[in-house]
């Protein structure tokens, strides 16, 4: 951003902080992480894929973050941390940069926030203009609640959890520590219940649960996550949810899964922990999907997933002609399998005459 | 909600009400409806599937609705209500029990509201932080807008309608009475629609209707319904739809259709009355869908649908491995047919060999 | 809108302006444009569709835009404008009577907006109620910020764009002129980047890059666009995105590129310009669609598609029962394609035997 104000850190810094073995000179300051191909004097880079192995020697960083099995290898400036995961120590040290750029964490409540008297916010809390904290919430220390928030009767937002602009936290439900709502998430809305009536109308069933997040939970810009119908919407330590996905009510997701974008859960679905769901993919309700499933983009999960490993189901694109005749073939494939079946008896009773 | 007031209901009193044979104690009082598998001496419970009728025997629940079929049947508690829908009675009880539990609703206008003073709104209105209401726009009786909801230029919301926090309805769209938006709900965005000019840049084409909704319409959580184009967007009496569903311009959909979450409506489709739309389903634009249509989850509907009845259109899920086999065999499905119709061709040479 | 002051246009008004051969009365005056079928003696209307030809001999409407190919033929009114493309005149005709009937765009500051005085704002911009600009945010002139929008820190707003009440642009993100935001779209989410620790849990990837839009962009209502990782995500001029669409980090989209409702774009793929992309599709990460690509509804991209033309891969629709049969023969299909393959080859055999 114009005029902000530019923060180093040197090598010795980082690797006291975040462990690695560094080679070259400590005194070295880099101010930010940049992608190998354009890193430049000021920045410090990381090698995590194999393919990109050529543009080491190449590189005009500062210094390169680089796997243990190239110990040894070095960049032109003569500066490299090994370690044993190269993106996982990227991903610390771009916190660590991005919280050094950042203004200071003041707490303190906007004159134009309306916070319920009955509230209780940790005077450690921040409140931005426009949000919106109703009575008997509790929101922790540490705590940023963005401009134009709305935080329900009787929620509570864990310690150090930010949610940003125009997020909404439905009455009652809870958010963990650490938690982090993308702009325009909503947590607690009402879930589709509905009984029908004798002339086929819906007639709402009240949805009295709540939604109930972790620990290090971070849904993303305009997801939903609805309230439980009876029982609660649980979502586990260190889920991460990306844009636009859709929880059902009634939903219970385990610890450490990721949901990619425009994902949508059916009701009452329990999906396991340290799950990976695909973008775009649809989870039929009341089924079971157990730990350590990959669900590939765009499928649909119909049935229950009981033994852990990777599953598709998603049309192969082609050109639309070449599509047009094989969906044409795809609505006739069971017959092609009858006519195959005779095929094969026919064949059969031609090689083997019947006997005189 | 700590310290929130229970309020409970006696037996008798729910079926004077709702209807239903009373068998057991009339002053049994119950706070709650809670799943039969965990109710407890203070709620009261529904047994509306089978497979759970291995339950009832087990149940702590204070009272059990049942359906009338099972009449003479009764929990350890020995009350019970029998009536021919014990789901759609646990629909209506739901929201009884749920309105005890709310504040009374208090009419008015909060402060920090912005109404604008050519706005019509009912004193019998609720108002609350930072909404706005522009000119022209119509407030009903009993209405409720929510914190920060925008109600545009000539908006008509009808008698006892909930604008949750967030959702917005643009100018001169109409909702009917009791319809409910979710928070971040969208009624009257522009539609999708670009002239091409000579060089390929799309001109915007003035969204000039705009979107009308019956009475008792419910929309998600984020949902977005376009405005018309030059005509309106109609959504009939009763319709419901979950989060994160998209309907485009001149869209229109008959009374007590449900579309659940992450449907996409493509512009000027039809849809009937009493259907049913799945999860993630996609429908084109201009086709029509007759009455009492299911589509199941995930499929995409590129042609009318003109009868009655259940469709599907959803690759099947399978582990990764069979799914890739399949996949690249399914793009030459074409000439796997012309392949068997080969066959069955020399098969018939075979067995009837030409006539010497 | 009750009340509205009517503004017309005379057909030499718009001719004089937009083009095009008029014959009729110069002075008849136009107040709409309706659809060929409804529009009456205030209206204009246009044939852009060969199919409604046989309208136009029917039509009460004042006037009617032809194609170029119908010169000669005429309404009952006897007015025509004849042009090469009526459906683009139609559109820039829709935006002038649109305009004309828009209150005056008046400047200014609303007194409930929250504006940091860091902020460089336009004397010539417009900032409604409960809106927020951060520091070091631009807004250029003749901008109109509605609502309840976020502007982030160091964000530019470029000219003459208008953001819907309740758009979100975050820190430092740039939109160029004549963007327009729907309600609740989002620019400048966090990327969903994390890297996993050595117990599987995520460690979140600070998103440092941001999201540029080029001029005369227009995104949907609650359609989110997430700000890069390292480097930007790049929306190119006059690309026009529908509502509920996800753009992730890194992704880089051609100029005057359309993406229907409910798309999801992952990480770092690129798409060329000039491309149609349908509803509902998804594009998988890290590939690359060329300029002029048409992808149909609901197909999922996974592999880069390097040649223009028209793509698609959705399952057909079909009766359940028949898409019930049809699915589980494709689970078989590759030992569909193994059966007949030995088929062939036993065929061969009994064809020619074995020379003795």
């Amino acid at each position: 951003m114009p005029g902000a104000v530019v923060h180093k850190l040197t090598l010795e810094q980082i690797v006291s902080r975040l462990g690695g073995e560094l080679v070259g000179n400590p005194q070295t300051a880099v101010a930010r992480i940049r992608p190998i191909a354009s890193a430049g004097s000021d920045d410090i880079t990381f090698l995590s894929q194999p393919r990109l192995h050529a543009q080491l020697a190449r590189t005009a960083a500062a210094a390169v973050i680089l796997p243990e099995t190239l110990k040894g290898e070095l960049p032109a400036s003569g500066n490299a941390i090994y370690t044993a995961d190269p993106y996982l120590y990227y991903a610390r040290l771009s916190q660590w940069l991005w919280q050094l750029g950042q203004p200071p964490f003041e707490p303190g409540r906007h004159p134009l926030a309306h916070i319920d008297p009955a509230a209780r916010v940790s005077a450690q809390a921040r409140i931005d203009a426009f949000a919106v904290i109703e009575a008997g919430a509790e929101i922790g220390e540490g705590v940023h609640i963005g401009a134009g928030c709305h935080v329900g009767r009787g929620a509570l937002i864990g310690a150090h959890s930010v949610l940003h602009p125009r997020s909404v936290v439905g009455w009652g439900c809870r958010l963990g520590a650490r938690c982090v709502l993308q702009p325009g998430a909503v947590v607690g809305s009402d879930g589709f219940g509905y009984a029908r009536d004798a002339t086929g109308a819906g007639v709402k069933i009240a949805q009295v649960g709540v939604a109930v997040l972790g620990d290090d939970v971070e849904v993303g810009a305009n997801s939903t996550i609805d309230r439980g119908a009876l029982d609660n919407t649980e979502i586990g330590t260190g889920v991460k949810i990306d844009n636009l996905v859709q929880i059902a009510h009634n939903v219970r997701i385990g610890a450490h899964t990721a949901l990619a974008g425009c994902v949508g859960v059916s009701g009452s679905a329990q999906i396991g922990a340290y799950c990976f769901i695909g973008g775009g993919v649809g989870i039929a309700g009341h089924l079971r999907i157990a730990d350590g499933v990959v669900i590939g983009g765009m499928s649909l999960v119909s049935r229950s997933v009981l033994q852990p490993g990777m599953y598709t189901g998603a049309f192969p694109l082609d050109t639309h002609a070449n599509w047009e005749r094989n969906a044409a073939t795809l609505r006739q494939l069971y017959q092609l399998r009858e006519r195959l079946r005779a095929l094969e008896r026919q064949l059969d009773s031609v090689k083997t005459p019947p006997s005189p």
